[in-house]
């Protein structure tokens, strides 16, 4: 499959975590001779944290991965995924997969089984084939090293054109503190939580409770403000894992929290990015509604619009369409309050089409790969921004034929 | 543009409703030469009823219906609707094109300019130059016929690839009320709302508050329940006209009701079966849900999502999918309690797929232009039953370049 037309140049050089190791390898889970799972492995004392889906029918793996995250933070912990297939509504099957898995993982590593997180991504529906990654684990075992980041994020890739990886060294009171992390995600892309898998580790010393709230807060912000076509995953998992290795509580730091959201905000982007079909990176600005709640439903039924994302496809600056999304949105809308720019054109305000506006200028901008799309509602402070892709002819037939 | 391959045969042949006449010609709004205005007349003691689209950027158009249904009830009324440029986000200057537009037909066919409903249909945005409607009025006024109306529904297209007619003739008391109606619609059709124009018309007498109650009614469980893109339109309307000249009060009918009903239905599955790019027909039925809310959930959740809707374009029976959109609709739901069938093909049932269930069974069903998915939540008594098409590579190309 071609590569992304908003990929970034290359995989990142990413910072080295003490405490984490990584493996990757082919088992066939669904497809021969690709890398399809990933092993980490995580120093004893390392505090995890996690945000999920909230799809009510969630997979096996993200529901026993909720159940454990409460747990005793003790010990080493191991994170094992495998692409290919979800292992979701799998019925039962799906989780004695899981129990097969964490078993396996956990006499292998010596890592207490209540602290072996899952998660499984590809198709819906159909069993995990468990026993071919079961018999791998040793020999993912053997070959974990701290190095082995990008092959990691490899092994995770679905439909994905390009590996996604991120990562900061942030000063916290003069020491450095490393945050590096990876990420898949390309089609069910949507704003009800980190609709994807995404692992994140640093050498940060915290405790799990203050890593939950933080990656919580920030998943607000990140990962819950992009959508690529409005359809939720049934296995999506963010994953956070500190190994304290580098002796630096930042419990306070706020230079942790900023390195963390950058990371996470980066990762997210570059799913967008990899939108399936996707050409136009889309930044969608909401200002002066009446709360937050009302700019974000503003901004989601712009970037959800398939009549917003076909224009946007077409390089067509059809704000009509964007008034139209705001209608529909649900949110407080005054016609004659509403101001629309695009990049830095005034397109639309005092309920019309802006006197200093032209066709040609607006067409001209839309031929660019990153759009912005702002609008000011001019109602109250409410504000968001989301992040979306367009809709292309390439969108319909990566999923009119994925599974076969 | 080729007409769409789930379109009826023929356009039908409507019974002729008496006291209501129709006119149409090309008054070159947008496209030269081609029909884009229609004006209907109805005798004195006509009962209107309306719904709209319920968008908070509407059209001037709408805002104008909704300010006169509730007026004065007597004398003669009139429609008059163009194609080609909707009014909407035009400022002040769509209100002064709709108040232009009535002075004309008020003038022309002696009817209070209260009792004047307009609607406009087309691109959002542009100023409509309401000069070239205005003046083919008198035209239009010599030209009305009680049997004009197929032509009628031809100048309300956009990009609709057939037009659109369906009509009864039902018993009340032995005696015989004629019920006929034309709509257009095609794209940005969404559930909130009649999201299209469509116009009816009965020989019935019956009151407007009555009449307007038992539209709204049905508006609920016909035009509401379709969707094609889940974008809504800012310039959708619904108009009933009951001129009362069969002389057979239809208050207390049952039959009436069901007569309406059945046009209304025809009407909304018309829509759908010219949806932009369709080339299936989807009828998704939900039952045994909590309550009829979160029946409704989950059907629009499915009849909306992207990859259901671009796996039925594949033909590829992905139950998976539909298991993704029952978990993201927002209903609740038992994993182990779903049961999902294909027309008659038990798919998934106990949390997993069925076992009588092969995929062959499921790729022979889905090369059938109309199908039915059936969800049995297995938690109580709500239902649901919404209509929708496929999504294919013609709806895209058909939105990113309406406009030029």
């Amino acid at each position: 499959m071609a590569i992304s037309p908003l990929a970034p140049p290359a995989f990142p050089d990413l910072p080295v975590i003490d405490g984490v190791r990584f493996s990757s390898l082919a088992a066939g889970v669904r497809y021969a001779g690709r890398k399809d799972v990933m092993l980490v492995d995580l120093v004893p004392g390392s505090a995890v944290a996690g945000v999920f889906t909230r799809s009510a029918t969630r997979s096996a793996n993200v529901l026993d991965c909720q159940a454990k995250l409460g747990g005793d933070p003790f010990g080493p912990a191991a994170i094992i995924v495998n692409s290919g297939n979800s292992n979701a509504f799998t019925g039962k099957h799906g989780d004695g997969s899981v129990a097969a898995i964490c078993a396996a993982v956990s006499r292998s590593l010596g890592v207490d089984q209540k602290r072996v997180f899952t998660s499984s991504t590809g198709v819906i529906g159909e069993r995990l084939p468990h026993d071919r990654i079961t018999a791998k684990v040793d020999e993912l075992t053997a070959s974990l090293s701290p190095t082995g980041i990008a092959d990691a994020a490899q092994a995770i890739m679905t439909t994905d054109t390009f590996a996604k990886g991120a990562g900061v060294t942030v000063d916290v009171d003069g020491k450095p503190v490393k945050i590096a992390g990876i990420a898949k995600g390309s089609g069910m892309i949507a704003p009800d939580m980190a609709t994807m898998l995404v692992y994140i580790f640093t050498d940060a010393l915290i405790g799990q409770p203050r890593l939950q709230g933080i990656v919580s807060a920030l998943n607000q912000e990140t990962f819950n403000c992009i959508t690529v076509d409005s359809d939720t995953s049934t296995s999506d998992t963010l994953l956070v894992g500190a190994t304290g290795t580098s002796g630096v509580d930042v419990s306070e730091s706020t230079a942790f929290v900023t390195g963390l959201h950058d990371v996470m905000l980066d990762l997210a982007h570059q799913v967008v990015r990899d939108g399936e079909g996707a050409t136009k990176f889309v930044t969608v600005n909401v200002t002066g509604a009446a709360d937050n709640d009302d700019a974000r439903k503003v901004a989601m039924a712009i970037a959800n619009s398939p009549l917003v994302k076909t224009a946007i496809a077409g390089e067509d600056p059809n704000w009509g369409r964007v008034v139209m999304a705001i209608g529909k949105s649900g949110a407080i809308a005054d016609r004659d309050k509403i101001c629309i720019r695009f990049g830095d054109i005034l397109v639309a305000e005092d309920g019309w089409i802006a006197q200093s506006y032209t066709e040609e200028a607006g067409a001209a901008y839309m031929k660019q790969p990153e759009l912005a799309i702002t609008v000011e509602m001019g109602l109250g402070e409410g504000k968001s921004t989301v992040w979306t892709c367009d809709l292309t002819s390439r969108y319909i037939e990566i999923n009119a034929d994925y599974r076969s």
